[in-house]
C-alpha cells in the first residue's frame, strides 16, 4: 500500500516539524490569487471541524452495512474524531469468501463470523450499533430510516430515524435473478450465511429423500440432482465443494444411491471461470469432466419450477428441461431495493448501479460516500478531460507544453487518473515522459513543445484500461480501508490536500483518488486442488495453491478466534471427515 | 455390568462345551412333565428361528427413534441376526445432556450430533434408516405407518408403510405444558438441537432489541427479563449457562444495558433441584442467589401472552404477572401423540404413559418393546405374587418353607422382583435370608419352618422400594443395551433360558428382567461448579466436580469426532469466550 505509506510518512513529517506546514501553504499561497482564495476556504472548513470538536457535538458517521467494505472502514476508523453509528441487519461480519466451504460443512458456519460488536470493542470512541434493516435514506434531510430485524415487544419491528453528517453506504448487493422466472422461489443462493447452512441441510435432504423407500429410480435421480447455475468462481467453489462431499463423506453413508448422483454446472457463457487466465479455465474444465461433474456451457437458465430446470441452448436456440433436487443460483448481483429508491433521489435513476467518483462520493449527493458491491466508480476519462489538462499544464499560455510542464503535472495526470498508471504497468513503461516518447517526443529535443493533439495521441489509449473493479471482497476492503483513512485524515488534508491538482478547478484534491491494488484471486476446484491468479500473471494449479489458499485465508481472518476456528475446522475435515447430520 | 459379563461367560462355557448345554437341556427335562413341554415349545420356537435364518428371511426389527435408547440398542445389536429398519425424524444422534451448553455456544449444536448412519455403517449387517416420523403403529397387523421428514417430489410428503416382526418403539418424550394456555404459542422448549439454537439466537435477539434507540428502560429491561419455568437439572443448568454467558460475554459487548439484565427461575415446588440431595438443593439456591439469579419456589406459571408471564403463588394463590423478553419452559415429559394413539389401540388407554413389564416388553402387545422417556417399566409387586412364590419354594407342598427351599429361590426372587436388591442395598443386607432373620427366623433354628405369613411379614416393606426410574439418558441408554443384549442372544436363551423362575407360569425366563444401575448424576450451576450426586449417597460440589464433569461427559461421547469436537469447543470458550452472533 505505497499510497498510505505515504500518508503515514507526510503525516509524520508535518507532526515533527509543524514549520514544514505552515511553509507548504505559505508557498501555495504564493502561486496565485485563486489558489490563494481555494485555500482560505479550506481554512475555513477546518476552522469550522476544530470548533465543532470543542464547542459543539462531533461529525455524525452513519454507516450502513457489516460486510466487507463497512467493516474494514470500521477497523480502521478513529473513531474518537466522530460519533460513530452502524446500521445493519447482521449483528456480525461474515467472512464470505469460506461461504461455499460451509454449504458441505468443510467449515463450520460459525467459525467464519465475528460480532461486530467485538470488532468495534477495542477502538477508542464508542461505536453504536443497531441491529436494524435500513429502509430509506432520506437524502435531502441527511436521516435513514431504520427498522429492527426483529419485532420488539408483541406487535411490530420497531422503526426509528438516524441523522447523520456524513453516510457511509455498505450494503452489498443481493442476488441477481436476471427476473428468471421461478428463480426467487425454487432456488437456492449464496450469498449469507443463512444461505449456505440452508444449502447445507438442503443437501442432506436431498440424499435422506433419495434413500426413503418405495421410489422409482427416476424420483431417486431427480432427488440426486444438483443443479448450480452461474460458473464464477463461487458456483465453480460450490460445485467442487459439492463434489468433494459427496465423494468423500456421503457416498459411505448413503452406498444405495451413490451411482445415481449427478452434478451439474450451468453457465451461459462459452467457459467457466472466464474472468480467470485461459490456463485455469481449460483446467478447471478438464478437472470437472474427470471428476464427472456436467459442465454444461452456453446453456441459460430460461425458467425454473418447483421440479424442473428448463435451459436454453445459446447456440442453437432449443429449449430442454430437468428434473432436479436443488438448484443453486450464482449468477451475479443485482441492487437493493433501498440503493435503487436512493438512486431515484438523487437523479441516478437510469442508471443499473449507484455511482460514486474516485473518492468513493456517490455523484450527485454531498457527504455520502458507497463502496463494496452497492456502487462502482465511475472513473473518469482522461480524453474528456484532456483540454483541461492541457490548459493546466501550459502554465505560461503558450498554447504548447515544454518538457518541463509535462513532468510537472505529470504526477498529478497519474494519481488523477488511475488507468494511467495500469496502462503504463501493461506497457511496462514508467511514466508518461515514456508515453510521449512514442508519440515523437524526442527525448534528445528537451526544447521541442508539445501542443494539445500531440498530449491527445500520447494519451489516446490510457482510457482503454478503464474498467469496473470486480465485486469481490478484495475491492471491499481496500475501499473500506481507504475511505476510514480519509475520515481520519480529514482535518489535515482539508488543510493540507494531499491529492492531486484539480484539472477542472482550482487547488488540489484534498485526498488521493482511491486505487485499487490487485493481490491476485483464488478458485478452488476440489480435491485439494486450486487455481490461483497472482499479479503479473502468475498462474498457479493444484496442491501448492491449495496450501497457499489455507494460508492466505487463515491469515486474513478478522480475529484470532475465527483462525482458529477455521483451522481447526479444516484439521477437523481432515481426520473426521464432514458431519451429515440434518441440523 | 455384572449381568453382562455373565451372560458372556455362560455364553463362551455353552460355546466352548457344547455337550455341556445338552447336559443342562437333560437335566430340565427330566425335572417334570410340564417343564419338559414348556421346553419342547421353546425348542420349537427355536427351531423356527433357525430355520428363517435358513430357509426365509430374518425377523425384521424395526426401531423408531434415534436417541440414548434407540442408538444404545443400534450400536450393541449384533445387526447380522436381524433385517433392521430404522425410522426417525433426525438422521442422527444428540448428546441432550449438553443441550444447556448449546444455547449459549458453550459447545457448539454440530459438536455433539453424531449421524446414524455413520454409527451403524461399521455394524456387520446392513442397517436401514429412513428419515421419517412415525404417524401410526398398527399393532394388530404390525405395521409401522410413516411420513417423510420433507417434500419429496413438489407436491407433499412422502408416505409408506413399513411391516416388522419385531418393533422397539424409543420415541422420547414431548415437552409437557400441563395445558398452560399460551406456552406452546410463546414459550421456547430445550429438548431438540434446534431448541437450543433456537434459543441461542433468541437471547441475542432480546440483546439486540433491548439495544436499539428510542426505547424506554421499561421496554429495555421487558427484553431483558429472561424468564426459565421448571427448576429441575435442564431449567437450572440453563439457569446457569445463560448467567454465566450473559456475565462473561454480553456485558462486554452490551455495556449500555447490563445493569437491566434479569434472569428468574420459576419453581411450582418448594425447591430446585428436589430430585437431588438436600445440600445441593441448598448450595444451589444460594449460588443463585448469589449469582442475582431471581429463584422463585412454589410460584406456578398458569398463563404465558406474548408479552407477559403470569405466575400464582402457591401458598397464597396471588396471581401476579411480569412482563419478559424469552422464556423457557423446562417442566417436564409428556407423551407424543403417536403413543397416545397406540396405547388406545392396546388397552392402555386410561394410563398416563406407555407400560412396559421388566423385560422392556410391552403390556398387551406382542413382540413390542418399548424403552427411554416414551415408557415406564410396571414392576410386579412381590406381596402380590407373595402367594404363587411360596408355592413355587414349597416343593414338597408342605405348606411350610424349610430354609433349604428358601435358599433355592432366593436368587430368582432378587432376580424377579429388582426391588428386592434395591431394599436390601439400602439396610446394608446380604439376602433375603438376612431378612427372614430378622424377621425371627432364627438361624440356628436350620429346621425351623416358614410359614405363608412370616414370608409375607418378612418381604412386606420391599415393594416400598418400587419407583419409577428418572426420565434419564442414562436409563435410557442401559435399557437399549440391555435390550439388544437380550436380541442377540434370542435363540440360546430360547433354547436356555437364563432368567429367573416364572413363578407365576412354568419353567424360567427366558432373559434376566432389566435391572438399572445408577451412576450418579450432575447439576451443572454455573461459574465452573457443578453439583454431582455419585452412588452411596456421596455428595460432592464445586471446581473439582466441574472437572469431574467435564471428563465424565466427554469420555461419553458417541464418537472420536464428537468428543474432539466438544473439547475443543470448551477449550475455544475458555480462550476467546463465547460468540454472540445471531446465526
Amino acid at each position: 500500500m505505497h499510497v498510505f505509506s505515504f500518508y503515514r510518512r507526510a503525516s509524520r513529517a508535518f507532526h515533527d516539524y509543524p514549520s514544514l506546514s505552515k511553509l507548504i501553504v505559505i508557498f501555495t499561497v504564493s502561486s496565485g490569487g485563486l489558489v490563494a482564495f481555494s485555500d482560505s476556504k479550506s481554512y475555513h472548513g477546518a476552522n469550522n471541524v476544530d470548533s465543532s470538536e470543542t464547542d459543539f457535538k462531533k461529525k455524525r458517521v452513519v454507516v450502513l452495512g457489516t460486510g466487507w467494505a463497512g467493516t474494514s472502514f470500521l477497523r480502521n476508523l478513529d473513531s474518537s474524531l466522530y460519533d460513530v453509528q452502524v446500521v445493519s441487519q447482521r449483528n456480525y461480519f461474515a467472512f464470505t469468501p469460506l461461504l461455499p466451504s460451509v454449504t458441505c460443512g468443510t467449515v463450520e458456519a460459525r467459525s467464519i463470523v465475528e460480532p461486530i460488536r467485538k470488532i468495534v470493542r477495542k477502538k477508542k470512541g464508542e461505536i453504536r450499533f443497531w441491529e436494524a434493516e435500513c429502509t430509506k435514506i432520506d437524502a435531502a434531510n441527511k436521516k435513514v430510516h431504520c427498522q429492527s430485524v426483529q419485532e420488539v415487544g408483541s406487535d411490530s419491528k420497531e422503526e426509528f430515524v438516524v441523522d447523520y453528517d456524513y453516510l457511509v453506504i455498505t450494503v452489498g448487493a443481493r442476488p441477481n435473478t436476471f427476473n428468471t422466472p421461478g428463480v426467487e422461489e425454487n432456488c437456492h443462493f449464496l450469498k449469507e450465511v443463512e444461505d449456505a447452512q440452508r444449502i447445507r441441510r438442503s443437501v442432506i435432504d436431498c440424499f435422506e429423500s433419495a434413500s426413503l423407500p418405495n421410489l422409482s429410480e427416476e424420483e431417486r435421480k431427480k432427488s440426486l440432482h444438483f443443479v448450480v447455475v452461474g460458473g464464477g468462481p463461487t458456483g465453480v467453489e460450490f460445485a467442487a465443494e459439492l463434489h468433494d462431499f459427496v465423494n468423500e463423506d456421503l457416498v459411505k453413508l448413503y452406498p444405495r444411491v451413490k451411482d445415481l448422483i449427478k452434478i451439474s454446472l450451468l453457465e451461459a457463457g462459452d467457459h467457466i471461470l472466464n474472468m480467470f487466465d485461459k490456463r485455469i479455465t481449460v483446467f478447471a474444465e478438464e478437472k470437472f469432466g474427470r471428476d464427472g461433474i456436467d459442465v454444461k456451457t452456453g446453456s441459460m437458465v430460461v425458467k425454473v419450477t418447483d421440479t424442473a430446470i428448463f435451459t436454453k441452448e445459446m447456440k442453437t436456440g432449443e429449449i430442454s428441461s430437468a428434473p432436479y433436487g436443488m438448484v443453486v443460483w450464482s449468477t451475479g448481483i443485482g441492487t437493493r431495493p433501498v440503493i435503487m429508491d436512493f438512486m431515484k433521489q438523487i437523479g441516478q435513476a437510469n442508471r443499473r448501479v449507484l455511482a460514486t467518483d474516485e473518492w468513493l462520493r456517490v455523484e450527485g449527493c454531498e457527504n455520502t460516500y458507497a463502496l463494496g458491491d452497492c456502487a462502482t466508480i465511475n472513473q473518469r476519462k482522461v480524453m474528456e478531460d484532456i483540454g483541461v489538462i492541457f490548459d493546466k499544464a501550459d502554465k505560461d499560455k503558450s498554447g504548447t507544453l515544454t518538457v518541463q510542464e509535462v513532468e510537472d503535472v505529470i504526477k498529478d495526470i497519474q494519481t488523477r487518473y488511475p488507468q494511467v498508471e495500469l496502462y503504463l504497468k501493461n506497457k511496462k513503461m514508467k511514466n508518461i515522459l515514456d508515453l510521449l516518447k512514442d508519440s515523437k517526443v524526442d527525448k534528445e529535443k528537451k526544447s521541442l513543445e508539445l501542443d494539445i493533439e500531440a498530449l491527445k495521441s500520447a494519451l489516446s489509449e490510457v482510457d482503454s484500461q478503464m474498467k469496473n473493479l470486480p465485486a469481490t471482497a478484495q475491492v471491499a476492503a481496500q475501499q473500506g480501508a481507504y475511505l476510514a483513512r480519509c475520515f481520519n485524515r480529514m482535518k489535515e488534508c482539508e488543510e493540507n490536500p494531499e491529492g492531486p491538482i484539480r484539472f477542472r478547478g482550482e487547488g488540489r484534491h484534498r485526498f488521493r483518488p482511491f486505487q485499487y491494488k490487485h493481490f491476485g484471486q483464488f478458485a478452488p476446484l476440489g480435491g485439494e486442488q486450486t487455481a490461483a491468479q497472482l499479479p503479473g500473471d502468475w498462474v498457479s494449479i493444484g496442491h501448492s495453491s491449495q496450501w497457499l489458499w489455507y494460508s492466505v485465508y487463515a491469515s486474513k481472518q478478522v480475529s484470532w478466534r475465527t483462525r482458529f476456528l477455521v483451522i481447526s475446522d479444516w484439521t477437523k475435515r481432515f481426520i473426521f471427515g464432514r458431519d451429515s447430520s440434518r441440523i
